[in-house]
């Protein structure tokens, strides 16, 4: 949280550091006790320096007075992350460790998705009335700067029904004249965000202002609470995370790998394995269609995985590209005219140089080591063409298919490289012996 | 820049979103004509909005007068960017627009690479003496914050030699009992960072504490500049990309996907790719030495897309997995054995689901369609070893692969997933027909 960030500029200490090296592999109760040997202005920074699900493990594991007294000192955004993260049980006994007012605006933070604005807020944040003096103003922030709010630097000047007016920064407040009054300094035209932003939205707005908190209001534009830009890098960082997961062909996994239970994690492989492994069984169907072809040329058999998988490595570089494109907001999907015409471009491109290498490499082996027989020719010509049609279809489905899954409403990351390697895969086999059918026909075939 | 959103939290106007829309299809003329349609204020803001890039490509095309007016209201990391963003023949003409101290700072912040901590701060941060009391350093402060600085937030403490003494935030010092002095309230242990850290460690820094700005120093202590939070999400996000691209299969593009001339894009996708393609010849190479198998028993070249596939997706997930962690600081090298043992239980459990569903396959489709032949339970049991085999040597392989690399020096992510499926494909080959001989010897072979 900036506020304790602003709070305590201080480096963690050795013991800190060291404790931190050894962290994964501890047990609660070491954790626990590792906790416990720091003088205890250090444990708090040290507490609130961990990730909200350890943080919990923690809490969870201590005797109710100090359970209480680390809940009530969690600012309230990290406190509503400790009770998510914390087991459904468990959450309603956590909750009654805070007093009244922090209990109720607690429920109000925990009632918003997660991933929303309005999850990632803090409830806390300096305000000020429009009529207000200069002067005023900052005596009376100099006695909000003492409670624990997220930030005083971005003021957010309300009316009295707690709707947003206008924002002014401390910097502005502080170098006016005292004679002018907030509403004469303030600017009205505030970025803000709606408290059910999408929290991959709201760090695009965070990157497009620079600036250190947007506010979160609601239909009526009533100010719930501000978000920080410090939570902004941890979102950017997840779903950055989420995204290469997905594009490896998994689940998310959502929790540091040393840390993830064994079970869940095979769990959340082994579904997309399956799924891809049950679609790769169709390029054992497409190649039983061709079995009488390959028990006539066995030669043909021998190419299969080389044209397959420069399909599958072309494919998966045009749907990486996309990808990322599409969650960056670089391409939106009425561009898809443009990407067909730029990667069908530079699917002829690519493979035509991949055909060149396959056909100079045939050539080669023969004259050094004569294994492809007299039609080596035709042969060579069957692959290099193969591979010109296997590399433009697969650059080109690779760059669609994530822009269709998009356009249906799904995400665009999940498992597209693998999804596009397997479609590009079985397609490959048929591509290769249609040529193989029209160039070998009558000599090896 | 912290400087300009907290100068000024106004929103965009219409004019501004309906540009930044068409932003990307425009020439660079159009482009110059829209910002000119503007009120000079808002144009500010929106040339200040756009990455470096598009900055310098607008203030190149200006003519000479107006060209100044821009270098000279950008602030000087901002002004380094667009210099390091203009074509090396125009950066010594942009570096004359500035007056002689702005350009003799902006000397010293391009010595600095672009990708380390000095490339990133700016030079300009509020400072103070110890030996103030607090009420004069809030006046001292007060006249500072009329100046372009990065943030009056966070005050660095200096000694005659401009070494770092300490930091104390604006809002403690705002609080604190006017006749304490400043060495009273600062906090000596702060977080710096060296002038030449990468990056990616700096961001992991800002993770790590939830500062809103680091001190960068040099060997001897003392402070060059600062770098702030804002900077560090479009660092989090870049560095993301280029992970995403490598994994993809490719060098990382440094650029949008639709600005990016297409000859560099096929330049960058066409080197691994070749590369990709050479190591797949060996697949050709492998299924040679088994054409013998091949002739006498067709139906084993049936299933070979099938396995390497799924050895190659297996190894994908696990080195998407492993480089990810590595990269969030979540996996360090020594964890190696920890992970070998993870991932040879996981490879297991994986091929074994695999084979499962294999082995039910042949079996119903014999069932339904008899196309396998009388030794279609040996041909079923071969499928399924070779799966288990295949599936746990991609899922090891592609885990230590990106440890290797590391260890190495070289970077985990280039173009892991890719590589670990080239490999897995060949030794995928040599596996399935070994276990094809070992079982169907005396039978089909």
């Amino acid at each position: 949280m900036t506020e304790l960030a602003g709070e305590d500029a201080r480096t963690e200490t050795d013991a800190a550091s060291d404790l931190q090296e050894v962290w994964p592999v501890l047990s609660t109760e070491e954790r626990l006790e590792g906790l416990r040997t720091f003088p205890p202005g250090e444990a708090e920074d040290f507490l609130l320096s961990l990730p909200a699900r350890d943080q919990a493990e923690l809490i969870l594991a201590m005797r109710p007075p100090e359970r209480r007294f680390w809940m009530r000192l969690l600012p309230l955004d990290d406190a509503a992350d400790v009770i998510q993260a914390a087991p459904e049980e468990e959450r309603e006994g956590l909750l009654g460790l805070l007093d009244d007012s922090a209990r109720k605006e607690l429920a109000a933070l925990l009632a918003y998705a997660e991933d929303e604005a309005g999850g990632l807020m803090n409830p806390h944040y300096a305000r000020l009335r429009p009529e207000m003096s200069v002067d005023e103003a900052i005596t009376y922030l100099r006695r909000q700067a003492r409670e624990r709010l997220e930030t005083i630097y971005y003021v957010y000047v309300l009316d009295p029904e707690q709707r947003l007016l206008g924002v002014v920064t401390f910097r502005e407040l502080f170098s006016a004249p005292p004679s002018k009054t907030v509403r004469d300094i303030m600017h009205t035209d505030v970025v803000v965000a709606h408290e059910e932003m999408d929290q991959e939205a709201l760090s695009r707005l965070f990157q497009e202002h620079n600036f250190l908190a947007i506010p979160v209001i609601d239909d009526e534009r009533h100010v719930k609470g501000i978000v920080t830009v410090d939570d902004i890098v941890d979102v950017v960082q997840e779903e950055a995370t989420e995204d290469i997961q997905k594009f490896g062909g998994m689940e998310a996994l959502d929790a540091p790998y040393l840390d993830i239970a064994f079970g869940t994690m095979v769990r959340k492989r082994a579904g997309w394995l399956s799924a891809l492994f049950i679609g790769e069984m169709l390029t054992a169907t497409a190649m039983g269609h061709f079995e009488a072809e390959i028990a006539r040329a066995v030669i043909l058999a021998l190419f299969v995985p080389l044209i397959i998988s420069s399909g599958g490595n072309s494919g998966s570089q045009a749907s990486t590209l996309v990808v990322r494109a599409l969650a960056l907001g670089e391409l939106k999907l009425r561009d898809w005219w443009r990407v067909v015409r730029r990667e069908l471009a530079a699917g002829l491109a690519l493979g035509s140089i991949l055909a060149t290498i396959g056909f100079a490499r045939i050539l080669t082996w023969q004259a050094l080591f004569h294994p492809y027989g007299e039609h080596y020719i035709l042969v060579a010509l069957t692959v290099a063409t193969s591979l010109i049609g296997v590399v433009t279809w697969g650059t080109l489905a690779g760059s669609m298919l994530p822009l269709l899954l998009r356009r249906l409403g799904f995400d665009p990351a999940s498992a597209s490289a693998p999804f596009v390697a397997t479609l590009v895969d079985v397609s490959g086999i048929v591509i290769y012996f249609t040529m193989a059918s029209l160039i070998l026909g009558g000599t090896l075939l």
